[in-house]
């Protein structure tokens, strides 16, 4: 028997563990080209609360009833698919299940000896490569600029900022939690970090840690925070919006200033980023990612749940920023 | 003696005519490397409100008691600088004076026979250059796609759009004036134009003339438009903000709904469009404007005041909506 996690109704507002059901299902035959796979390790992210709503986004809603899928390593146990055999670690999108049966066609075969498991789920995978693709593409970040991160703490913002900093910038970080703060200035040389959460003047301190202004925002949060950064860009600032974890939840729209004025006054760019658009170029970013891992110069870190039960509440606690690094569930 | 239009107070919201008053003063002796000009055509331009007002914008604030500056194309009278001879036409950045001793560095000697004078204040001058400009360089169209213009019966928007028609793509005009709408269809060949002074309902009516979405979005006036089109924009878009006329007279802090989400969401573009950006390149963008002009492919219309006292009021029109292509004051 396979034990699945499937979204049981669409969250209002911030998820609870009542939008979660484990059910039970039998372990299905295994066609030609699939592959049984054991879990290993779940990712959780902030993008997986928009397919919870039945909203149009750049990835289609998970329907109610079937499981929540999500990144995921684990093990093959049982091939029928070519180049895939019992005791393989593959990563892919894979259903919130402790055994899956899933077409192998998605998945990639992983080598744990480069790099540990967990980090195909972040620093080598989609977390590092939206760090690497949209700091480096969009944001442009030159040598002697100021880089400021939202998230900062996060399994992205981590790797923004250590980016931002081996291509010689000033970087700052927010954060939500004292703890963070000191981790992002003291284990990653941050050259400063904010807590939002007890700051009540963010862009009064953004000014002073930003003497020169901002000249590349990474946005992971949106909302009143990004007001406050949006309000220090300096002439030709380059604008990634990654992420809104802070609007995710919303359940009406969020209204606050308009950014259109500030935008044209400081012929600043703008941009969304979806990591999928790059997919062509992850072998280039995994090389770099992998490289500067390798040479000690990217620092990387983990909140990990253990259990394959604990996946809904791991990825509630997503919006209470309790990870710091990339949140996972190991259920090996 | 001469007569000048200065700032007598800064404006708070929209500018009335006591915030400009008419002052005389003596005609200045010609220093080496200056000219003495006879006025004959002003340009009054949105962006000019900015600088009456104290915040730092991307040009310095006008200072109390000066004159007005503005685009203007004069006769020069006397010259004491190489290059220009009595009688010659320029076009610069000039004071609001019936007659003006001023730098001949920054003139430009200008050829009636090319186009008429006015021209030069318009499609072949700072709106034609930063509708070329900015649809090209930063929309990107494509044949097929289709661009949603605000402000479009204005001195950029009718570029704009006939620019993007002549790129082969469906172009649709916003204004605020039914003689606008009719002008934009008939005359220039838009694919459709809607009037939001009478449409109450503008997404809807757009998601109905856009029956694809919207590719790209050159925006001149910013808030309550602005939300109606970009609720409906494609995965792709590219949004550029040219203007914002309907905030430039707020006095307080405008707020709408937050566009980040949207941005993310659909992978979409904002840059901020400023022509002084892309001086280097006005040789490409005027050849390219005095081909379509002189094929007939772009067609240009005035909307003329006369007298050089009519300055105030036709800067002030700007904001009323009164202005068909562009506005310009004929004091010849």
């Amino acid at each position: 028997m396979i034990q699945q996690i499937v979204l049981k109704s669409r969250p209002v507002g911030v998820p609870t563990s009542a939008n979660f059901e484990i059910l039970t299902i039998e372990i299905p035959e295994l066609a030609k080209g699939t592959v049984r796979l054991k879990a290993h390790t779940f990712s959780v992210d902030p993008y997986m609360r928009g397919r919870m709503s039945e909203a149009k986004s750049y990835v289609a809603p998970f329907a109610v009833g079937e499981p929540v899928m999500g990144g995921g390593v684990a093990q093959v146990v049982e091939s029928r698919a070519e180049g895939f055999k019992a005791g393989d670690f593959v990563l892919g999108m894979v259903p919130w299940q402790d055994q899956m049966v899933v077409d192998a066609a998605g998945l990639q075969v992983i080598d744990g000896n480069i790099a540990p498991l967990s980090y195909y789920l972040g620093i080598l995978g989609m977390p590092g490569m939206t760090a690497y693709f949209g700091l480096l593409d969009i944001g442009k970040p030159q040598k002697g600029e100021t880089v400021v991160v939202s998230g900062a703490a996060g399994a992205v913002g981590i790797v923004v900022g250590q980016i931002a900093k081996i291509k010689g910038c000033r970087v700052v970080g927010i954060a939500g939690d004292q703890s963070k703060v000191d981790y992002l200035i003291n284990d990653l040389g941050f050259d400063a970090a904010i807590n939002y959460k007890t700051e009540t003047n963010i862009a009064g301190v953004l000014a002073a840690v930003c003497p020169d202004g901002v000249d590349v925002y990474f946005d992971n949060v949106g909302g009143e925070i990004s007001d406050a950064v949006i309000s220090q860009i300096n002439k030709g600032a380059r604008i990634i919006i990654c992420g809104q974890i802070s609007l995710y939840n919303a359940t009406s729209q969020p209204v606050g200033p308009r950014i259109q004025p500030t935008i044209l006054k400081k012929s600043a760019l703008m941009q969304g980023f979806i990591v999928s658009n790059y997919a062509s170029r992850f072998p280039e970013g995994f090389k770099a990612l992998a490289e500067w891992v390798g040479s000690g110069q990217l620092k990387y870190t983990n909140t990990t749940y253990h259990g394959f039960e604990k996946l809904p509440e791991a990825f509630i606690a997503l919006f209470e920023g309790k990870n710091l690094g990339k949140l996972i569930v190991e259920v090996k």
